[in-house]
């Protein structure tokens, strides 16, 4: 029996990892979970899983939630996050959390000796380097989710580390796809939000479309894989059935690819080096589906993928920066403040902004990461919508 | 230094691995080679490669060699193949022979404690059963040469065997993958060499375009991989860049791909598990090939890979007969004395006309063998070109 710390339990994530939990009721327990603010979802889950301790977003939540469930520990905010992912009993942490927010309590979770399944990209922007210190020192292992990811850590198993050449990530080139930068004038957010393949939430989609997602996912397999950034490589592929592969010394490629279905990679994470039938598993025909299109990502349409290696190849707290910009853009365009090329505008001119000549601390970086939100808010207030 | 014997040296896979084996002098030296006929390219072998023991076709081929290189040791036929293959001094024996031919030497081999590279798929059709359990008792390692089998075997490393659902064998179609049966009725020799993506031997694209050389795979593949036939498909893929694949119990694939290059697999059979670049690799970009296609296979159009499952399933020596009687088949049309199509009714005649009640032997295997050719061959006196 695998105990599991869901942080995030009502994202997207979240409900793919519950699905798989639940479907194999004699192998997965959830010990804990924690959701910032859908408490009618988060209610339903407790009252489903009927966890040991529940991590909430505000205090008034807690006060509310305690009274109907008597039995259960709760906790607020960052506190709740990191007690949820450090009980003694859990195994494994499920990191779903969007954001930054997910660096703290993953980084107890190590401490604590927890294996990390992680599907918080942020974590390893930030902190990729103390992050996979840490797992090592405390011989943790970090299983990943993200599909590309897991894709990737697939095709590598049993493959010797001097083996690789490179890495090649897939994209599915979001939902501005087929839009010329020109055409990105005038796009709505409701146009961003209709990801061509997979549904997810509002933060990633608008990522994907933006290829800062992906430029997220680069960094993240930077750390993931000790692979340097001139060994990464992207590739549009717009059908997203190939979720990653990897190049070998011989020229040989191993792919990983099938439905677009979040439950096999959380799955994965879960049972590895096992593997078991996704219950009530999506049809998936090769030769139905008949083609797949490969294309070269071009890096002029999509400046946030540029700069993502432009960051991860400085390094410090440079992707952190990147990151914490497009947290606040991305959130701005969501709540309609800014049109949807401020985005990039806004991120672009945080990396410029930034400039570090001294090597940077955690703490530091964790300081970074807010004074950047900070500075683009006031940009977004000064500027309004462009 | 891996030392290696080469049976087979002047056909297709026989070239392209001394292009390995020369590309890495430092790693590899060929001890012995063999060839058939081709005296002219089998001379210029033994200048190049200076070899210790040389097998070849003919007494007559012994003599006039003999003389030309005073300090090698020669042998014929069978003989000098075994010999080839078990002296003292071979790591690795790769059987790049066409044909049943094969079977003797790569069983001597393994008894001798020899690794196999093993490019002859008759060996494992005819014999599959011996020559794995040999391959066990003698701990020698059998590593698939043909980029169907590789592919396989690379996607199949560090994976537990419990993962595997299905192996997923891709087929490019072979000449006449366009054509329907109405078609094949005049087709021509010439028009049968023509194999869209691979340069080979004439019997293997024959049987490529037959369906015969997918049916022989997957034979092989089931002894190689211990599968059973249900979990072996076949499907269409005409562009040959996706080499096979295969799927594991979570619905996850693991596809094998690259350039249309046999020094991939050949080279890895040597270094494994080791991978080290292809000297003057063939340029391969996923993005300038653009798009990849699947089909399902279509079991009417190529009755030869159905009557494959068929007589796979019998087990015994079917399969032995349906080999020999395709040997006799295709080179009586590579003979042009008989027609295309004549060479499929030659093939299911003989699967018909064979009985088996009880199970039998490697040596009862050896004289069906014999048996079949002798049986086709005396049909084909008979019915002449029809």
């Amino acid at each position: 029996m695998k105990k599991i710390a869901l942080l995030g339990a009502t994202g997207s994530i979240g409900t793919s990892t519950i699905d798989v939990v639940t479907s194999y009721p004699d192998l997965f327990q959830i010990i804990s979970l924690t959701f910032h603010s859908n408490i009618e979802e988060g209610s339903i889950l407790i009252e489903k899983l009927n966890p040991q301790y529940v991590g909430v977003g505000s205090k008034e939540m807690e006060i509310e939630l305690s009274q109907r469930f008597p039995n259960i520990a709760f906790g607020v905010g960052e506190v709740g996050l990191i007690k949820a992912a450090t009980l003694d009993t859990v195994d494994v942490v499920l990191t779903a959390v969007s954001g930054s927010v997910g660096l703290k309590p993953t980084m107890a979770a190590i401490e604590a000796g927890k294996d990390i399944a992680l599907a918080n990209k942020e974590t390893l922007v930030m902190a990729g380097k103390w992050v996979i210190e840490a797992a090592i020192k405390n011989n943790v292992n970090i299983l990943p989710v993200d599909s590309e990811h897991s894709a990737i850590f697939q095709c590598l198993e049993g493959q010797k580390k001097d083996n690789l050449k490179e890495l090649m990530i897939t994209a599915s080139g979001g939902s501005f796809r087929d839009l010329s930068r020109e055409d990105l004038k005038s796009v709505t957010l409701e146009q961003a939000l209709k990801h061509p393949n997979w549904s997810m939430g509002k933060k990633i989609t608008i990522d994907s479309s933006t290829m800062m997602n992906k430029g997220l996912e680069v960094i993240e397999a930077h750390w993931l894989f000790g692979v340097d950034y001139d060994k990464i490589k992207v590739v549009l592929h717009k059908e997203s059935i190939v979720h990653s592969m990897i190049v070998l010394k011989d020229g040989a490629y191993l792919a990983q690819l099938g439905a677009s279905d979040m439950r096999e990679p959380i799955q994965y994470a879960l049972t590895y080096p096992t593997r078991l039938p996704i219950k009530k598993e999506k049809e998936f025909d090769l030769t139905q589906i008949g083609q797949l299109n490969f294309e070269a990502m071009d890096f002029e349409r999509f400046p946030m993928l540029k700069l993502a290696f432009t960051v991860g190849k400085k390094g410090g707290a440079y992707p952190t920066v990147y990151n914490a910009a497009n947290e606040i853009a991305a959130a701005a365009f969501i709540n309609e403040q800014i049109s949807y090329l401020q985005i990039e505008q806004l991120v672009q001119r945080a990396v410029e902004n930034y400039t570090e000549t001294t090597e940077v601390t955690l703490a530091q970086v964790i300081e970074i990461d807010k004074k950047t939100r900070t500075i683009v808010e006031r940009w977004i207030k000064e500027e309004g919508r462009l």
